[in-house]
């Protein structure tokens, strides 16, 4: 399979500056980038050509962190902190993806916005039901979507129909881990974090993470009550993070953290160690009243960052809204740190969005030769057709003031999506 | 012209609660609410049915802070603070306003976004020049929106294709308040701020509004920097609204002051005292790095406060994402207040979205008996047809996840504005 897209093309291959290739040609074999061309004198005939002349072509989104389960909660419960918002709105939204029917219609509608918002690669939260994370994961495979999606483990402080045995929470992990085939939809251990995971459950599960070698998703420092709980049940351990390495959950295979907002420098030092991802959830953490978190430290100390959605604690799935919001968000933190931690750059945002969640899966987010070729088609001609804005002031305009109606085409491995 | 509009009614009468009435008729005449009924046995054969079953009625959008002439310049250049933003980007793109027909091309989207986002009343910017400020006062009134528009004024520390002559710029302002004839859209006396206008030009301008009874448009201590420029520029005065004051716009006609971010508790008083609005401007504080308003203090003196979207140093006309914005910017304020300045509430900030900034036009932002009968349905099908949400989560839900697709109709006065 062989496809050429030509468009006006441009990514971020580090943190610093765009890639920028006005007019020009992606060349793709086998869903892998291979070469970005100025010029081609005739497309070859075993090539597909696709042609997105004055259009942008830019790396799909990539969402590192978010529970799919609350979609239908959506804007709604916006008005309490971490704790009570949890047993107030999410555990019993939750507790209905028992129903295997209300759990299709709801994972169907976010997966149908997913794909409206241009986001190719998540990390997802389901529920703590294996039948219904199964239908989640068949579902993106299905919509051609790529994806970790992780069965939520709970075995304390939680609702009574969310609070598993300690023993079956990791039988059906398990289960979930050896039934997966697909080459994009892969599970990822999900506990959700140390309040609600005995210390049992935490070293079944990170003994099942390194056995088959899979991936570790979970919450870290999100709220300063939630950091005092975690020290209140693990008062003999240091701090937060130490309570995830102490039961093998910090790196020992590939880890993302969300939020990391209160955070001490030994910890931040630990996630580089252990090359733990920090997942930023802007958004979700404006409307929990959860705080700032400080960005440029974790990007200072070199730990890789991406962005989270993190609905329904974030407003929505729009990746482009987190990156607005992200920037924003540091802009505060500079003003609060005394003009210390200098705030995001356009370019560094974007990395995080494209590349920088993207190295969690490996070789996605960028157009570099090798990447898959994970690609959203923009038509920004309703945002630009009076003054002619050169590429990357499109991509800035499309990005702060455009939405979804923009994005006319969406790509996992130049295969189409939508 | 009588009218019924049947759906689902909610608006805020005050700012701790809403009004919710389900599934109800809106009884509107000469374009002024009547009644709101929960049950008619027929229509009357003299009033127009206007059946939105199902669909929300919410009062129209009020925005009263923006520049229509950054229209094009959306998106682009949040590196910068206020004052090297004025410079690279702000004033160059005004100064293309002399040329009436970019102004007519760029004025005319900008007038189509504005409905699109379901912005009924607004309180406008133009530039300094007068037949493009007309062209954009006709085009408002013929799409039949409501708006206060002010001619910029500026005769110092401006570039030179902005800096007018004194008295030719108090002139051209009055020639447009003479020749201004619509109900609905009004001259604004516009001084842009301090740094860019003389005493004897704030002085001309005072006089003008107090002759005409034309209110006041202005900018009040936006950013750290600006506020120390205007105590280098009138040392003599105490602070940055007394030379508003001194020279005659705080309040010696209805004022409007945008941003009100770095105000002492004296300025707060006088605004209280002489019944000056503030502008909140969540959106382009945080892009300008400017800071966060503390607006519970304002709301604790009862000084009235509406939202401004403040393009493009906001980034997006929404109203609705300027209401979340808002609410996230109070959280935050909230942590850096050391949780004194309580956050502010969806219904707080949505009265300030609709009821708040109408009092500036007198009568608007809300369906009480005699107010005008400016008002959006909303189509949020797509965000509430599994679970069944009552009226208040489905408006919450609309403004946090929802987008201006959902707006199906916009009226003013009860006349189809889209």
């Amino acid at each position: 399979m062989k496809k050429i897209f030509k468009g006006d093309i441009i990514y971020t291959k580090n943190s610093n500056s765009f890639e920028v290739h006005k007019d020009s040609y992606l060349v793709v074999e086998d869903g892998v980038v291979k070469d970005i061309l100025h010029y081609i004198e005739s497309i070859p005939s075993d090539y597909e050509y696709l042609d997105y002349t004055n259009k942008l072509i830019i790396p799909g989104f990539v969402d590192i962190h978010l529970h799919s389960s609350q979609f239908l909660n959506m804007g709604l419960g916006m008005d309490k902190e971490l704790i009570p918002w949890l047993n107030t709105y999410t555990f019993p939204e939750e507790a209905k993806f028992r129903d295997l029917e209300y759990a299709k219609t709801a994972y169907t509608k976010f997966v149908s916005d997913l794909i409206n918002k241009g986001t190719t690669s998540s990390v997802i939260y389901s529920t703590i039901h294996k039948e219904s994370t199964m239908f989640l994961m068949d579902l993106l495979d299905k919509a051609k979507l790529r994806a970790y999606v992780g069965k939520v483990n709970m075995d304390r402080n939680t609702i009574d129909e969310l609070c598993e045995n300690t023993n079956y929470s990791i039988e059906e992990t398990e289960e979930i881990i050896l039934s997966s085939k697909s080459n994009r939809v892969k599970p990822i251990i999900t506990p959700r974090f140390v309040p609600s995971c005995s210390p049992e459950l935490m070293e079944g599960l990170s003994k099942l993470a390194i056995k088959y070698n899979v991936p570790v998703q979970s919450h870290l420092s999100e709220n300063t009550n939630e950091v005092k709980w975690v020290k209140e049940l693990h008062p003999d351990i240091e701090n937060y993070a130490s309570v995830y390495n102490k039961f093998g959950l910090f790196g020992q295979t590939k880890t993302v953290m969300a939020h990391c907002i209160y955070t001490s420098d030994e910890e931040i030092e630990l996630m580089k160690k252990n090359g733990v991802f920090a997942a930023h959830c802007a958004i979700s953490n404006f409307n929990l009243s959860s705080g700032i978190m400080p960005v440029r430290k974790y990007l200072d100390y070199g730990v890789d960052v991406g962005l989270g959605s993190d609905i329904s604690g974030g407003n929505t799935l729009s990746i482009p809204q987190s990156i607005v919001s992200t920037i924003q968000a540091s802009k505060i933190k500079w003003l609060e740190s005394n003009k210390e931690l200098y705030p995001l750059s356009f370019s560094e945002v974007f990395y995080m969005a494209t590349k920088g969640g993207g190295k969690f899966f490996e070789h996605v987010g960028s157009f570099e030769r090798g990447y898959n070729a994970d690609l959203l088609i923009i038509d920004d001609s309703n945002l630009s057709d009076i003054n002619k804005f050169d590429v990357l002031d499109r991509l800035q305009k499309y990005i702060y003031s455009g939405n979804e109606n923009n994005i006319i085409g969406v790509y996992v491995d130049a295969d189409k999506v939508s």
